[in-house]
């Protein structure tokens, strides 16, 4: 557990009746460990991440969550939202303990409008459960986050979360055209709403997305949808060497006139660890990593002539397999091995970092030799997967089960040290779509300068000047 | 001119020293009232909304930037940093006198990285020069503003311009993925880069864009292509009335499964203005308006297919004329129609009110009958044009010749007032591409709660403590 000193107050008895008041007896726990413990994490492995809150407290509207709001800063008491605790950089942490802010309660799809191709729904709701509920439409939610069985969209805009099909879609954001939210101080505010276009005022929408709970608490979001590609068919294509398969994206990205749907890189252990886990078998053993492409469309035979395309520039790049997966079943299966490579990771040892660096497309390449460099140095291994077709590594250093545990935490800040250094040195940054949360804010000086942050520091004091909401995360105010 | 009372100092004979021993001698304009005249005002028509600076200063570097905003910050002057003045919205008015910043001497593309589908440039460079200069890479930027021919790309991101792609491709912050910029204090910082995904931190670079020069000078921007479209096929479609050609436009944007690049909207007055100011000829006796529908993609079969199911849809819409046009020549033809009809407009009657209303796709047809009520109202034209698959049209209330002129701006503010109500009644706000600046800036209660504005000036005022750049536009601080 993180030790931190803040100038905040606890919890009491009082102030936990006071928040029973504003959110009914069964939705507030308070003084009870067992039950508090599950929310002093997120997914982040290493417990050094945790720390417990005070109270647990699930409010079901806007207006629950003002009152909370002005409450905690009436009596100085942190709030930390939550979405589902899928969050890869311990942005849900209650790190000055306070008040964790569920909103699991708040999960209602409120509108889905296709002759505006909008849906408008609470940040609670399971981001799977959008497409569902779009499936008679012929419209969809473009986000395609890896956890989407189980995160929460106010979540995935919290962090601007990425996925697997934003070489094309791009992320998150693009498709937020409103928010309405709490403030830092309670207020309850909205900005944007269906249109698609706006310039009135500063752009609030696109700064509260990726804020990752710092700047206020999503009430209601707004979604711009698309319509369904009609066509979409997968190719896994298998490479003897990373360095092959790597190599290969920049020159499908730049070469085909081409914007392929996904470009997603698994190296083999990333791909070994999640078939085990899943008990599946898709072919991996002649292969040290492979490119998982999705070409998309409405038009069949230009899916056929894209995916052919890309194929053609495979072979050239020195594939030794392409395998076409033209239906939904296959498809499923491929992708689902892709999606659960974290979750395998987290059985093979819990003793790892997920990192999530990105780069330009065309320096991906020589990320490789650095990697390798990097492994052989702390003698680690650190299996490599992810979203290569927007320059997105999830680079993760794993402990060797030969080393002992007060070796494996004194070489890992140097290992992400020297990863963050070389990745800034290629023209990249420490996250792509995981966030900074406090996993990573010791690390954003090795790519951003003290006035750069010094600017976001001051747009957090502005607008949250008890540092209530959040805090400790992104930067220490 | 407007009369604005403001805590500024006035650029003296002394400071205009100490800015020529920053810039040269040769860049700073001082006392010389007929060449400061021409930057009073932007494109905006009405000489209401013009102020004339004390100096005009020319920097050629970032440093020179930060030196002068040093300067002014420590003498209280205002500064407004301008491009091609070719905005709509009286953003680069020099409201409270001072020193407008004219960036045409930062005018170099300063890499086209083809390799990671990035240009990077300065902000003095015309829009169109962008995709001349890489016209033989294959790659092209999506921003399509109709002013692209004169404005300069600082200008397109500080007012996030539209422009006619926006409907496939979004607005212009949709490609901008760094800015190096001189902040309200004076420094110089960078944010964001060439990787296409990056979460470090708030997203500061689209709170830059559109931020209209009130929070940053722009000197560097980084800007992310595509692949140009191979085929592109335009359709103009006419139409016997007004509410016909509306009425097909949500028709299109949900009923193909297709995505136009442009959905262009023009009546009869539009179409004839321009067609009289350039003596072109395109057909439009017969139609009370006409549609302009690009399609584009990799492959001409589907390009084909799109645009036939387009002109399908607009027949069962009643259209009564689909006129194809597929080579380059007729479609800069046709382009150059509706690019030209806001220049057109000016020389018909100085007196108008070029607007900017966006709303929901769907509610565009229900934006008709409210123009027509208020043009008999008020006994005016307001001709209607623009990029209707956003939900974009400026509609345009023109002085009636035969009232006068105290009349006019007797009831223009009436008129403003009404029209955004009635956009705000259909889910709609008041700028879609041109910004709020000085001329919508008392309009914006109308579509925004003071609670939300207040938190746009509570950033403001962190990040720019003296209210040095571009003061009193989009809100009073």
């Amino acid at each position: 557990m993180v030790q931190v000193r803040h100038p905040y107050n606890k919890v009491t008895a009082r102030i936990a009746d006071e928040l029973r008041k504003i959110v009914g007896e069964k939705y507030v726990v308070f003084g009870d460990t067992e039950r508090l413990e599950p929310y002093s994490h997120d997914e982040v492995a290493e417990a050094e991440y945790a720390h417990m809150p005070e109270a647990l407290v699930r409010p079901g509207t806007a207006e629950e969550i003002a009152a909370i709001v002005k409450l905690a800063n009436r009596e100085r008491i942190a709030v930390t939202p939550r979405g589902a605790g899928s969050g890869l950089s311990g942005g849900a942490v209650p790190l000055c303990g306070g008040i964790v802010l569920l909103c699991d309660r708040m999960n209602r799809v409120l509108e889905i409008d296709a002759a505006n191709m909008m849906l408008v729904c609470e940040p609670g709701v399971v981001t799977n459960e959008i497409n569902n509920q779009l499936a008679d439409y012929g419209l969809v939610f473009a986000g395609y986050p890896m956890s989407l069985e189980t995160c929460y969209i106010g979540g995935n805009v919290a962090e601007n979360a990425g996925g697997g099909k934003a070489v094309k879609y791009g992320v998150t954001g693009r498709y937020i055209t409103g928010v309405e939210m709490v403030s830092p101080t309670g207020e309850i505010v909205r900005y944007g709403g269906k249109c698609v276009k706006d310039v009135t005022g500063y752009n609030m929408v696109q700064l509260m997305v990726g804020s990752e709970g710092t700047l206020g608490i999503f009430t209601k979001i707004w979604i711009k949808l698309m319509p369904l590609p009609k066509e979409a068919v997968n190719l896994l294509v298998l490479f003897e060497t990373v360095q092959q398969a790597i190599d290969a994206v920049p020159r499908i990205m730049t070469s085909g006139g081409i914007i392929p749907t996904a470009i997603e890189f698994m190296d083999r252990l990333s791909v070994q660890a999640s078939c085990r886990y899943l008990n599946e078998t898709i072919p991996y053993e002649k292969c040290g990593a492979m490119l998982l492409v999705e070409v998309d469309g409405s038009d069949e035979a230009q899916v056929e002539r894209d995916y052919e395309k890309v194929g053609e520039l495979c072979v050239e790049c020195g594939a030794i397999e392409v395998y076409v997966a033209d239906n939904h079943t296959t498809r499923e299966r491929i992708w689902k091995v892709r999606r659960n490579i974290a979750e395998a990771f987290k059985v093979v040892s819990p003793h790892q970092s997920l990192e999530d660096i990105v780069v330009p497309i065309a320096n991906i390449p020589a990320m490789i030799p650095e990697l390798e460099k990097l492994s052989a140095k702390y003698d680690i291994q650190i299996p490599c997967y992810g979203h290569a077709g927007d320059g997105n590594l999830h680079a993760t250093p794993v402990k060797n089960p030969s080393a002992s545990l007060e070796h494996w935490h004194a070489i890992l800040p140097h290992i992400m040290e020297e990863l963050f250094k070389v990745t800034a040195r290629l023209g990249g940054t420490i996250s792509g779509e995981h966030g900074i949360g406090h996993k990573r804010k010791k690390y954003l000086p090795l790519v951003m300068g003290e006035a750069e942050i010094e600017m976001m520091r001051q747009i957090k004091r502005a607008l949250d000047p008890n540092n209530i909401l959040n805090p400790g995360k992104i930067f220490d105010v």
